[in-house]
């Protein structure tokens, strides 16, 4: 291996590191939905969504022209803490499965939030303190989110409130207390702090919370409270254009090197790293100067993409926030209380929404059980132990790559690895003890959340 | 900052890693002590030593002459895996500190493994696997060597069993879900597979364990099972050897940019990262080359450098293992158990008792809730979370660039960052909570260890 060309990790130099954000609606001739009001269903303006998000970022949600939108001088030096990040070329991977493929992963899991959030959570927190807020609300699950923003708002000095899905907030102490670590403070949501929360807890006594009933919960603070704004990690333009790093990073290092992959694959939960990782890809699709298979990879417990329906619906459980033109499950849908692996959210990116609905994209759904033997087979050739996210993208590279060795194509196949699992250890116990299960929702369950999505478009 | 010349990471290139260790008892007038024979008293043969560790190893254990030994082509493949390791400048704590001094840290914590470990890890599993070992045996604390063996052992596919301190074992469950991931087999230590271990709990009922009772356990099932044998990762000659590559790559990435420190500072438990850290410099101070300041930092409750004597003294509880002459408080002394920050060994390597005794090294003892104090300062700042063992001399360095600021002199520090505190989130939590509290054990305590030292020298 050691004569190969190819490094096994390819790091750009600091001054090849992207001087601007892609705005991938730009190149679309089908731009993504807007954001609806949710009271009188017209399209949200500008200063609407200014009592919810900062001014900036206001503007980058709403921009569909700009191509490139510079990244402040300020966030490019708290890039240089963690970017840029390793291009790694699979040699073990592809040696262990004796495959003609040659595999390339984006490695985003090097800082201490442990994921990719940080891309976005540093633009958040920039833009907040820009404006000259005294802090920001967020909601987390697993809390790689959480953990991002806290990092980001220790960085500029802000105040970070993040409601922290219960389940996980009691059987991940681990992730809060690194949250601690920045300065965040944590709650465990529902909780008793907000009205929705108040509301929540005495219609569902007992309940152990969901990421739709969080984000209400940080919407209404950040409402209700002057100085303070609500951010997101997924889902939202202004996050795809922040994620775009990853993307325009992954260009360059294969750039650098002359390769052109054939298959591009990430795994989706609302979208923030496939949105990122594909966008300067999908950009010379939509152009028609190049052709790329990408491929979106969900849960089968939660497959928004590939069952669910493209319709405005609901971003939260408490109904605060604007409607969103999304692939999607239904806004009350949670996924099975068995489901460990991540990607839990009822729907889409807007942009990806748009670009699956146009064909750009593919989709495939993944079982968690066969989630899990890749990312075991993976952290046992390549050294790095995936997040349950993550491996969602890893199995369809296995699986591609297996498929190139029957075929005997010598594909090039690039993937995302968002994270590391080290705080997810509880869920490769399951694996490891057999517990593990795997649940697909039924038509039926589908129907009946389906049903209640907001009846106009 | 962006002006700057000197990147915020340097990375070596491939082709720029060491192909050889750098052996620093090549150039040490005063050789460090040979180990003897528990029972005769005589130095170790190397027939001897071979019943214990495999033949390779017992070569480069003897080995005082030759400076440099080639890296196995299989362990270079192995390197690139996670190496280099980068090298990066502290801007964002120097400005925090409004030091005029120039901060360095090879951070070796991006790994699974989580620390610097694996570099000698994967030398160990590599030369055992050549001898066609069926499997090795290992004893771990906190948990590091043990990850760093297990992701070794998977990837040559041998059998690794596992002896982990009790207590550890209990309270870090997802530590030892990491070793399951690469196949180990991981043992609560004292156990009832050993006859020490049931001899320890017969004698101590309810014992949770020390890191020298799990030592003797894994020595015995090494030496009871055919195609077995122990590996150590910290104390030994080898490993310092072995873990040279940390130094070897800083020192290289410094001279591309023709950096010279004045402060080089490592943390200290048994001297692994310590040692291989300063092998390189320490050897131009050996040749009369140059000149610095190396600084070891162990916890103020395990002093064995600032506090032990240079004496004979037993590596393991059951006193199976040879004796070494080192830094010691004693085979029995265990620190206190509110001590959360790592480097729990009673004794120090040979090499670095040496040097520390010829006046090459200095040292330093701090008390825990500093060394937390400042790692919670250098993770809002700098963005890695580090472990406790890093952490002291995170304590150390920053105290070092205080004193610069005070003086107005420019020195330049370099430190090791060993590894990230994933896996110490109880450790930060009881920082948080206010219930961390410091030992500094009494002069009478120590000399009541100090008391059972083996009579001769």
């Amino acid at each position: 291996m050691a004569e190969n060309k190819i490094p096994y990790k390819i790091y750009l130099d600091e001054n090849e590191m992207p001087n601007a954000w892609y705005n991938v609606r730009a190149d679309m001739k089908n731009k993504p939905a807007p954001l609806l009001n949710p009271g009188t269903h017209q399209p949200m303006t500008a200063e609407e969504l200014g009592g919810v998000f900062c001014g900036e970022l206001v503007a980058q949600e709403l921009d569909n022209e700009n191509a490139y939108i510079e990244i402040p001088q300020e966030i490019k030096d708290f890039y240089k803490m963690y970017r840029p990040s390793p291009l790694v070329r699979a040699y073990y991977l592809e040696k262990y499965l004796q495959t003609p493929a040659k595999i390339y992963y984006k490695f985003e899991g090097n800082n201490t939030s442990g994921s990719h959030k940080l891309n976005s959570a540093i633009a958040q927190a920039y833009y907040a303190k820009k404006q000259g807020l005294k802090g920001v609300t967020t909601e987390t699950g697993a809390g790689q989110w959480g953990t991002a923003l806290s990092m980001a708002c220790s960085y500029f000095g802000l105040d970070c409130k993040v409601f922290m899905v219960k389940v996980s907030y009691e059987q991940k102490p681990f992730r809060r207390e690194v949250m601690r670590v920045y300065g965040s403070s944590v709650t465990p949501s529902p909780s008793m702090e907000t009205e929705i929360g108040q509301k929540i807890n005495a219609e569902h006594p007992g309940t152990t919370g969901s990421l739709g009933c969080a984000i209400s919960e940080a919407v209404e603070v950040a409402v209700k409270n002057p100085g303070y704004r609500y951010v997101l990690g997924s889902v939202l333009n202004q996050v795809i254009l922040h994620q775009s790093v990853i993307g325009l990073e992954t260009k360059a290092a294969l750039d650098k090197y002359g390769v052109k992959p054939d298959i591009i694959i990430g795994c989706a939960g609302g979208g923030s790293n496939l949105g990122g990782l594909v966008s300067p890809f999908a950009g010379e699709m939509l152009r028609g100067e190049a052709d790329y298979e990408i491929i979106a990879v969900e849960p089968a417990s939660c497959p928004s993409f590939t069952r669910g329906v493209y319709a405005y619906d609901f971003c939260d459980t408490g109904m605060v926030c604007p409607l969103a033109k999304m692939y999607t499950l239904g806004s009350d849908f949670i996924p099975s209380a068995n489901h460990a692996g991540g990607l839990r959210y009822h729907g889409m990116s807007p942009i990806l929404s748009q670009l699956y609905d146009d064909g750009y994209i593919k989709a495939v759904s993944v079982e968690q059980t066969k989630v899990f033997e890749a990312a075991e087979q993976f952290a046992r050739v390549e050294g790095i132990l995936p997040a349950p996210e993550s491996s969602h993208a890893i199995r369809v590279a296995i699986d591609q790559a297996l498929k190139c060795k029957e075929t005997g194509e010598e594909k090039t196949i690039v993937f995302g690895l968002t994270g590391t699992g080290y705080f997810d250890m509880v869920a490769y116990e399951q694996f490891h003890d057999g517990t593990m299960t795997d649940y697909i929702p039924t038509d039926e369950e589908l129907k009946k959340f389906r049903d209640k999505l907001p009846k106009f478009d």
